[in-house]
C-alpha cells in the first residue's frame, strides 16, 4: 500500500492516466457530438432572431395540456418521481395495445439505446448496422466494448432511396458472434424508410437469438403508405424491440423521455439496470398528458408533411439535391463548399447540422422548420449562395 | 439463418431467456428496491393524509427561485437541454472553488454511481464498500460484472458510531485487483459519519491508483463540528470522486441532477459514456437558480438540524433505540416486531423505509419531517405500539 501520491513517481491523475483504466470500451469511445453550442449562439444572436434547425426539434412544441401537467408538478418537486412510472405506461400500453409489462421507459431512447448495448453485448460480440445510421448505435457499441459491424448503405446514385438502409446487406452480416442489431426505420440522419415488405422480408432473415432494435424516433412523423412501424410485428418475433420518444413529435425534447416495447422478458431484463428513479416527475406528467392530446400531435404531423414537401422542392428549384425524407429533416447535399456554407450560416444564426461525423461532409441536415422559419432559412441561402458566385 | 420463431423449438423469449443472453453482471442482478408504491398510497389515503417519511425527502421544497426557473423553460421544452450543462456547471464552480472541468452532471447521483462502476471495474475487478452501505454500491458493482469486496461496519454494539463504516478495515480490504471503493458520508441508511482525522488516516492508506468515491449525498445537512466532506482534500488525492445531489438538502427529488467533483481527468473520461442529454432542461434551470438561493438552503438545513434532534429525543423517550445522524432521517430500532409496526402503519397511511433489504430488518429508517409531519407520525406509534402491548 502506498502513501497519498504527493511523491514524486506518484500517477499523473489527467484524461491519459484515468483512460488506461477504464474498460477497454470506454478506453477508444469518443463522446456524442450535440452539434453547436445554441446555448452561447442563444446569448449572441437573442432567441428571436436564431433560428435553430440544427437538432430536429418540433418548432410547434408540445400540447398545451403537457405544460400545464408541470404546473401541476411543482409542489411536488421535493418528491422522488414514480419509480415505476405506471401511469404513463398505462397510457402507452393503451396506444399501442400492448401490456405495460411490454413496455420500458429512458432517460430519452438514448438511454435505451445505450443500455442495450450494456446488457446483451460486450467484448467478442458483435453488433451490426447501417453505414449512415444514428451516431448512438456506434457509441453503444462501443462502450459496451462490442465489435460494430458497419454494413454500407444504398449508394447514392440510387434512384430508389439513396443512401437508405441495405435491409439484405445488414440481414447478411449477421453472423453467430451477433447480439444486436440496430435499424433505424424512419433514419436519421438520412430521413429514409422503409416499408412493410422488406421488414417482413428481413425479419425472414434475421436469427430468431438475435436482437433486432428499430429506433423509430421519427416514426410519428412518417405518413407514406410505403412506411411500415415494427409495433405490428412485435408479437410475431420475440426479437424485436421497438423505441421511440417524445422528443421529436411531441415536442418534449427538453424533458428526455423515450420508451421501448418489447417481449416482457426482455423488458424485465432491462428493467435490472434501469436506475429505479430514471425519468423526471416534471416528464412523466408531461408526457402522459400530451399522450392525451391526439389532435396537437395530429396537427404537427400535418404541418410538418407541408412544410418538408415545400421546402424540399424549394431547395430543389434551387439546384440543391434533397434526399427523400419521412421526418422532420431534410438531408440536403451542398456540394464541396458545404463547410464553408455552414459556418457562413452560423455566423448569421443559422444553425443547421454538418454531416461530416457521419461521413457525408459534402450534406448538411435542415430541421423542417414552419414556413416563418423555412423562408428565412431560404432567404439567407439565396444571399450566401449568390454572394458565394460572386 | 433459421426463419421466423413460429415453429417449435424456437426461442422461449421469456426473462430467463433473456437473462441468459445478458451479461454475467447483469445475469445475476435484482433491481433496486424503491420502496412501497407511493402512487397507489397517495390514491388510497390523498395526498394530505399519506405521512411519506420514507424516502428522505426535504419537506420543506425547494426553492421558490427553483419553481420559477421551470416556469421560465415552458416555451422551450421542444428545445434539447444543454448538453454541456454550462451554466449550472459554472454556478457549481463557483459554489465549490474548482474548475467547471472538475464537474460531472449526472441524472440524480445514482447514474453517476452506476458509471463510475461501469467505467473503471469490470469481470476479474473487485469494489469495495462498507456493510450497510448505500444499495446502489452494490448494484453499480453487480451491473459492472465486478467483484464485490463488503467490509463489515462497526459492531451494533459500539459506543461511538454503531453501524459506521470501519475506515481501516474498508482501507485494509483493498487488495492489486481493487478498482473502486465507495464510501458514502454521512451514510444511508444509518445516518453515521466520520471527521477530517478519520478521512485523512484513510486516504493516507489508500494506493493512490484506486478510485475512493464519497457519496455525499446528505452532507448539506451535516451540520456537527466531527463531519468533515472529502471536498477538502480534491486538490491533494487525485483519486478522489465526491458525489452530491439535489434531491435532498435542495429539495428536488423530483429532478433527478446529482453531481461528482474529481480531477478533471477522470471527468472527461466520464464524459465519454455520459448520454449527452442526461439532464433535462428545466431541471437544469431549477437547480442553478437553486444555487443561488443560499437562505433557502439554510434554513432547510437549521430546520432539520432541530427537527432530527427533538424527534430523535422523542423516539428515544419511547425507549426506541436510534442511532446517530447527521442527515434528515433517522436509523431506529423497532425490535423483533418491526415487519408487523412496519405494515401497520402502511395500512394507516404512514410510510417508513423496511431494512430488511439492507441486513437490519429489526430497524425502520425514519424521514426528519416537519414538526407537524413528526408529531402525526408519533402519534401514530404511540397508538400502535399501546395496542401491541395489549
Amino acid at each position: 500500500m502506498s502513501a497519498a501520491p504527493a511523491a514524486a513517481g506518484c500517477p499523473a491523475f489527467d484524461e491519459a492516466w484515468f483512460a488506461a483504466r477504464a474498460s477497454r470500451g470506454v478506453q477508444g469511445l469518443k463522446a456524442y457530438d450535440p452539434g453547436h453550442d445554441l446555448v452561447a449562439l442563444r446569448r449572441k444572436f437573442g432567441e428571436e432572431r436564431l433560428l435553430e434547425l440544427g437538432s430536429n426539434e418540433n418548432p410547434y412544441g408540445p400540447s398545451t395540456a403537457a405544460r400545464m401537467a408541470i404546473l401541476d408538478q411543482m409542489q411536488s418537486l421535493h418528491r422522488y418521481p414514480d419509480p415505476l412510472g405506471l401511469d404513463l405506461k398505462r397510457a402507452l400500453a393503451t396506444l399501442h395495445g400492448v401490456d405495460t409489462g411490454a413496455i420500458l421507459l429512458g432517460n430519452g431512447s438514448h438511454e435505451l439505446l445505450m443500455q442495450l448495448a450494456q446488457v446483451f453485448a460486450g467484448p467478442g460480440d458483435e453488433v451490426v448496422y447501417s453505414q449512415y445510421g444514428f451516431a448512438v448505435f456506434a457509441l453503444a457499441t462501443q462502450c459496451a466494448g462490442a465489435s460494430a459491424r458497419v454494413v454500407p448503405a444504398r449508394t447514392r446514385d440510387r434512384a430508389d432511396m439513396p443512401l437508405g438502409h441495405d435491409l439484405d446487406a445488414i440481414a447478411a452480416a449477421i453472423t453467430p458472434a451477433t447480439r444486436l442489431v440496430y435499424v433505424a426505420n424512419p433514419n436519421n440522419p438520412t430521413g429514409t424508410w422503409f416499408g412493410v415488405d422488406a421488414l417482413d422480408a428481413f425479419l425472414a432473415k434475421v436469427p430468431p437469438e438475435v436482437i433486432v432494435v428499430f429506433d423509430e424516433a421519427y416514426a410519428e412523423m412518417a405518413v407514406a403508405p410505403d412506411y411500415a412501424s415494427a409495433l405490428g410485428r412485435l408479437g410475431r418475433h420475440g426479437n424485436l424491440v421497438v423505441t421511440r420518444t417524445f422528443s421529436k413529435a411531441y415536442g418534449l425534447a427538453g424533458l428526455r423521455v423515450g420508451y421501448l416495447l418489447a417481449a416482457p422478458g426482455l423488458v424485465a431484463v432491462m428493467e435490472r439496470v434501469r436506475e429505479s428513479f430514471n425519468v423526471n416527475g416534471p416528464a412523466l406528467a408531461a408526457c402522459e398528458a400530451a399522450l392525451d392530446d391526439a389532435a396537437h400531435l395530429d396537427s404537427c404531423v400535418r404541418r410538418n408533411a407541408v412544410e418538408r414537401d415545400a421546402l424540399a422542392q424549394a431547395l430543389q428549384r434551387r439546384g440543391l439535391r434533397v434526399f427523400p425524407s419521412q421526418t422532420n429533416f431534410l438531408l440536403v447535399e451542398f456540394g464541396p463548399q458545404t463547410a464553408l456554407i455552414e459556418s457562413a450560416l452560423v455566423a448569421q444564426g443559422v444553425v443547421l447540422r454538418p454531416m461530416g461525423g457521419y461521413g457525408l461532409p459534402d450534406c448538411l441536415r435542415i430541421t423542417v422548420g414552419t414556413a416563418d422559419e423555412n423562408q428565412r432559412l431560404l432567404a439567407a441561402l439565396d444571399a450566401l449562395l449568390d454572394l458565394s458566385d460572386a
